[in-house]
């Protein structure tokens, strides 16, 4: 529901803001959850995210917004818990308009032209490891109704949104999946997302047309530790299988940090959450 | 001259802008799965490049150019010769205006609540490794004269530049630099700057208020193979004389990746040139 009223509200934004050019704080609120739970939602400013730089400021002040996500991209920015409170807007605007999008494109035209620049072995040895969450699904529509990222993590109304299977694919990421299938590069989910969602995640990905993977590791009960220590575990468990990773692809720096790599990583964009 | 004359030609296109208001393209659509699926190229908003973002996707088309910048600083697009045509421009407004500077303070922002987390031991044997160009000094003075990165590096000139010695400090760097050294920790400068320039480097760094150094490291006669085996080299020779990296930082992800890294690195952004 709220996702479905975004675009109208936008579309009145702007048809107010095309009327009186001048008027450059048209603003509207942000029909989440939380707005009606909290009675204080979001304060969007219409003409920015349309004019590239997205309220970077933030209506209060606080972090550049835009700097702060450039800071986690870059992995300068560390161990957040959350989005920064006046940011919540800015994030919102760049996940759900193209900035988004065209962010993640680039990412994926670049592991693109890397993967024609290689001399495939055809030997069947040859790997290319995929992150799950907001790597090859998106978990947009909750984040939409919560917070973007703003609010602190909840787990119990978090699985449940996992649990209906129906987050979509990030079609970039897609892209990429379809063209390692064509070249005979085998795809390998390795997802934080534990062993007794493996159902869902499976129907999940059959549904939003990804198949074919080789293997689609979750984690096992018992296994703690860092993200870093558990993906890094698993991919030297390939390599010693004899696989050979040549790509490695994530939302977070965790994802794809910790030998051994994999001769090539991506970081798609991610400024909802932070995985240490 | 490239610098003086940049206020006015923005102003020139500002009002140009604010004349035609009505060339927006509100088409904002939510990345669901039936949106997403038939998704074409990004639509061109000719507003963006004029209100703030400098030409993201060009004015002929071509990468766009917010997004290699941020594949650039996230490690996504590698091994780059010169700036895409198409984003000349847009480099050097983001360069020469506020957008360069508010990335460089979030980044020094999160170097200094590092080191104000951590315990120093005070004996003496912590040290910062920081780079030199584009990290300590700016050279955008002689960028600002040749394109920004979009022609090619041309040693002959940008030798001659060097040799002036006025490059000014980058402020953000300089305040992380002093506080630095009011905790006692010995700043350590490694550079990819020969030793034939130590003199000229040395004047340059002190003219721009930068002094009390441990060392200055520059890259000695005959010394070859990429900058990653040389930085980390030098920094394992600080190891191994028992000094402890507690940071380091650089515009290359070159000068900060490589064992040993340091205990925590910070890459200021640089979208003007790639050093592999």
């Amino acid at each position: 529901m709220a996702m479905a009223r975004m675009p109208i509200l936008l579309a009145v934004a702007l048809v107010a803001a095309a009327a009186s050019c001048s008027a450059w704080e048209p603003t509207i609120r942000m029909p989440t959850a939380a707005a009606v739970a909290d009675a204080v939602a979001p304060v969007i400013h219409a003409l920015r995210p349309l004019l590239g730089s997205g309220g970077q400021l933030g209506s209060r002040g606080g972090v550049p917004c835009d700097s702060w996500r450039l800071g986690v991209e870059a992995y300068n920015v560390r161990d957040w818990k959350t989005v920064p409170a006046n940011c919540e807007g800015y994030v919102g605007h760049y996940m759900l308009g193209k900035h988004f999008r065209r962010d993640s494109k680039v990412v994926i035209d670049q592991a693109i032209a890397y993967l024609d620049s290689l001399k495939l072995s055809d030997n069947g040895k040859e790997v290319w490891v995929f992150d799950i969450d907001e790597t090859t699904l998106s978990n947009l529509p909750y984040y939409a109704t919560h917070g973007f990222g703003a609010r602190p993590y909840n787990a119990t109304s978090f699985d449940a949104y996992v649990l209906e299977g129906t987050a979509p694919a990030l079609p970039e990421t897609k892209r990429l999946y379809h063209k390692l299938l064509a070249v005979g590069v085998k795809p390998v989910f390795i997802t934080g997302r534990t062993e007794d969602k493996r159902a869902i995640t499976v129907a999940n990905l059959r549904n939003e047309g990804i198949a074919g993977w080789m293997n689609l590791l979750l984690k096992q009960p018992g296994v703690h530790g860092t993200a870093v220590s558990y993906k890094s575990g698993e991919r030297q468990k390939l390599q010693d299988a004899g696989y050979v990773i040549i790509g490695n692809i994530g939302d977070q720096w965790s994802d794809i940090l910790g030998a051994p790599e994999g001769a090539r990583t991506f970081k798609l964009p991610d400024p909802m959450y932070y995985i240490g």
